[in-house]
């Protein structure tokens, strides 16, 4: 029986790239077949997998320019129930793509505004007079290139073969090592990997509440690779924490960083004990 | 001389609420008198202050749902001038603005893409079947509804009565209290407060390598009243941090923590020493 993964679509998105990918990595490692199903956003993607309509979603969680995605990382903590079974880093090649045949022509430039925002710079060199029209995913922009040719979008390579949309600008982004980083999220317990996410609130807003969790790592030498603050929207100035570290949950000076910042915290959750897949195992961006 | 103070244009933004209130505070305390100038976006925003096109701007920095608003810190860091003059916190209040009769007409719903999340387990209840499209401001949204009755757009109650658009339905922000925070930001050196600013970057990925930073203030006992991590944009996996914390810079505890985290940080930037100021300084969110 195929499984279902689900995706932010439509057919050409970056995490569709990623998708396929991974549907690649469990049919060569697993022998497990699966079928992808687009969503319109994100959060809808997350809700599939407690809904019990797909198996896994594929959802973005950071990008070395924009920073975190967090209708992810929110959707993560309410839910309460999603695992993190991989993760995946993809790197990003953003493009002009247009039906103009110069850069002169462009009035108008249509795309995510996490895909703006990663070429503001290129933009203000190039088309400073253009007027920037943000979409909900790349691939949505492109729907606007055909009635006109005044219009450009920015997409991946990878869009413009699948639209058959010339490519006017490539390697547009302001910083050359653009990656984005994804989670495969599912219900089954993740327990085995080199990698733990979590998050947690505090108690209260004393000073240096923060100092102790951290302590809790630091003191045994556990790398945190990434800390992150979310509003806990109930009050301006309330956050939760969420924390990436390396280490296995079945390793004991990690269970008792676990166990000790659970005295720490108000709430926390673990979102999962996995392995990064290597970005060899990604296939060519192209279909 | 009226000064100039640029904000996020066009009329009837958030941004320019707080704009206005900091208008009658300048005018009202210090005899000041100023104009406000429109920009089509945050960055430019900041960058005219810079150009000195204008003396001051106004820039959102935090949504007590939504999070930070990235392209302000990242910015702020970059342009490495900016000092905060004063901090302003405004109530959001969200509202559906529409010429159809009822919720049942509407097909489609534009905003800024932080309103559109603000509002999304709302529009998932009554609107489940609604097109969500994003627009650069929440004023931008309300250009569509004069042509098309089965559109929405998501303003504020003050943009309404600006627009002359009536509201369909109020208050349908997902959680009631929802605020943003704004900062003043010029050239003149802020140095006398109850509040500082800064963001540092830390010189190697090594464990608990932010312990040390938060340890500076615990000890002293120094309360943070935010922590927020950036990417540093040069790798995924490093980051800025950006922290606010309650303290004034001629206090002597306070100094000593700063030169201390001065030589855990591979580079320290102070954005200024400020006072917020209180809400009750504010008028009437209507014109």
């Amino acid at each position: 029986m195929p499984i279902s993964i689900a995706y932010l679509g439509p057919t050409g998105t970056n995490t569709e790239t990623v998708a396929l990918a991974y549907q690649n990595w469990l049919a060569n490692q697993t022998g497990q077949e699966s079928i992808l199903c687009p969503y319109p956003n994100i959060a809808q993607t997350l809700h599939s997998v407690v809904r019990e309509e797909v198996q896994l979603a594929v959802a973005p969680v950071e990008n070395s320019i924009q920073g975190s995605v967090a209708i992810t990382l929110d959707t993560l903590w309410r839910l309460d129930k999603l695992q993190i079974q991989h993760a995946l880093v993809l790197p990003v090649a953003n493009a002009l793509l247009s039906l103009a045949s110069s850069l002169e022509a462009i009035q108008t430039v249509y795309s995510h505004p996490q895909a703006l925002a990663q070429c503001q710079n290129w933009l203000e060199k190039f088309l400073p007079s253009a007027q920037l029209i943000a979409t909900n995913s790349t691939t949505e922009a492109l729907q606007y290139l055909d009635r006109d040719s005044t219009a450009g979008a920015i997409a991946s390579p990878r869009a413009s073969k699948l639209y058959k949309v010339p490519i006017l600008a490539s390697s547009i982004n302001d910083y050359p090592d653009n990656c984005t980083r994804f989670w495969v999220l599912g219900l089954p317990a993740a327990r085995n990997g080199s990698h733990i996410s979590l998050a947690f609130s505090l108690p209260a807003n004393v000073p240096g509440a923060l100092v102790k969790p951290l302590q809790v790592f630091a003191q045994r030498g556990i790398n945190l690779s990434r800390i992150e603050s979310r509003p806990t929207k109930r009050s301006l100035g309330e956050y939760l924490f969420f924390i990436d570290l390396e280490g296995n949950i079945n390793d004991k000076s990690t269970q008792a960083a676990l166990s000790e910042l659970s005295t720490h915290a108000e709430l926390l959750k673990i979102f999962g004990n996995y392995n990064v897949l290597p970005i060899e195992s990604l296939p060519a961006s192209n279909p």
